[in-house]
């Protein structure tokens, strides 16, 4: 660990559909983020406009199981609006706060390489999963004190773009750069953290252990959303980051803020 | 000149509607372009699709002398579409070529600041005039074998993105980068170069300077939408810009493709 402590400590912060649906949210947040000390780097889902967008444009918003079904229309309308309108504003709100930005999805840099999913049961169309992270490019733009921004779109270097879940990019970036910084990963939504009593925002669960986690699930306490981004947690927190939160965008600006932290 | 001789050459490429527009055309071309050698950009304006997605979203085209008003709405629908759609498919394409690029507007990295266009007589809405270029991140970049792709949106350094002409954008990033580089400016379009009779592509004007542009405007043979392009290409050539190019993307890959060359 004598290597890891000469390190230098890299964020990665994911924020998802409550801070993106709402401008005031958002703005806050990037304000705030901005004044954040360190090296780090932003994630950004997509929340609700991609829905909203495909709807304008009379494109049929296809799930399965809350997934979203990704034809080739849905696939231009997430590039639109993820690279386009969301992580454009993004980059341009970070620089009018002096925070050096320049937006990535993984194809830019070919920094995230990704393979289109198999078709087992359901035929998720042009959805990626993570195969490859290459930080060069990223090192060398964080070392020059700027900020990469993703959205949630990767590419799997034969010229096709795909659609990832964000949480994934997230887990996965920090688990790429522990090579040369000491990672943290930080996952911002609109609870606390994970919750006992999903309607009590006060029952954070402060630590959660791959022990705890088990019995967490066997009991139901923990279902549904809630165990795809744990699982991306665990997937991190073995990997060699340092450190993987989950709560509000506050436990990144207030020490005291509750928050669950996950550990081995 | 002893201090230019010294300095690596540059190669700004301006790809225009198109190219843009037509599938086969714009792989053919980035195919090209990826094996094109030594520092590159590429910028890329953004055809029809943008008229075609406004229609799909039922935003209504304005125009005021072939000019794009760019209200809120239009100014979303070009970040869709320049930033995103169009912007990661070529960074995607290049990618596949084994070109490295990163996607950029003058957002990221702080690259282009530019004012929105005071209202006179009519009001552009939100259009942006280039004030600043910052090529710093730009040469680290190009230092790193990394090609930037720039769409033609800018911003003002308080949070706006800005709509900005593509041809503007090329020759300005052509003269700022004249302090590290020498740079050439290319303007790719459907055409072989500046013609003498519109409908003969053979009647290339191969060579134009200040005082053959001045009888080629007088006597009516150079009009309309050929004036700002040209007048891009003398504010280049007048500010150490070292070759600047007008014709068919040929001219890039083949020497004895004929176009039009700018000279003081």
């Amino acid at each position: 660990m004598t290597e890891n402590n000469r390190m230098k400590k890299l964020k990665i912060i994911k924020i998802g559909g409550n801070i993106i649906d709402n401008d005031n949210a958002l703005t806050s947040f990037l304000d705030n983020f901005s004044k954040l000390e360190g090296p780090k780097v932003l994630v950004h889902g997509g929340g609700k406009l991609a829905t909203q967008w495909a709807e304008k444009m009379n494109v049929p918003v296809k799930m399965n199981e809350g997934r979203r079904i990704t034809d080739a229309d849905t696939l231009d309308i997430i590039t639109m609006v993820y690279a386009g309108k969301i992580n454009k504003n993004i980059v341009a709100q970070l620089q009018a706060s002096d925070c050096n930005a320049i937006g990535f999805s993984g194809a830019d840099g070919n920094t995230i390489v990704s393979e289109k999913r198999p078709v087992k049961t359901v035929n998720y169309g042009f959805v990626g999963d993570v195969k490859k992270v290459n930080t060069h490019t990223l090192e060398v733009l964080i070392n020059n004190n700027i900020t990469p921004v993703f959205c949630a779109i990767t590419h799997d270097e034969n010229g096709q773009l795909l659609n990832t879940n964000a949480d994934t990019i997230a887990s996965e970036l920090a688990i790429g750069f522990t090579s040369i910084y000491n990672t943290e990963l930080y996952f911002c939504f609109e609870k606390n953290g994970v919750l006992e009593a999903i309607e009590n925002d006060n029952s954070v669960i402060e630590n959660i252990n791959t022990e705890t986690y088990k019995t967490l699930k066997n009991n139901n306490i923990i279902f549904e959303g809630m165990l795809p981004k744990l699982d991306n947690c665990f997937h991190a927190i073995n990997n060699n980051v340092q450190k993987v939160c989950i709560g509000k965008s506050d436990m990144l600006f207030d020490t005291n803020s509750k928050h669950t932290t996950i550990t081995k």
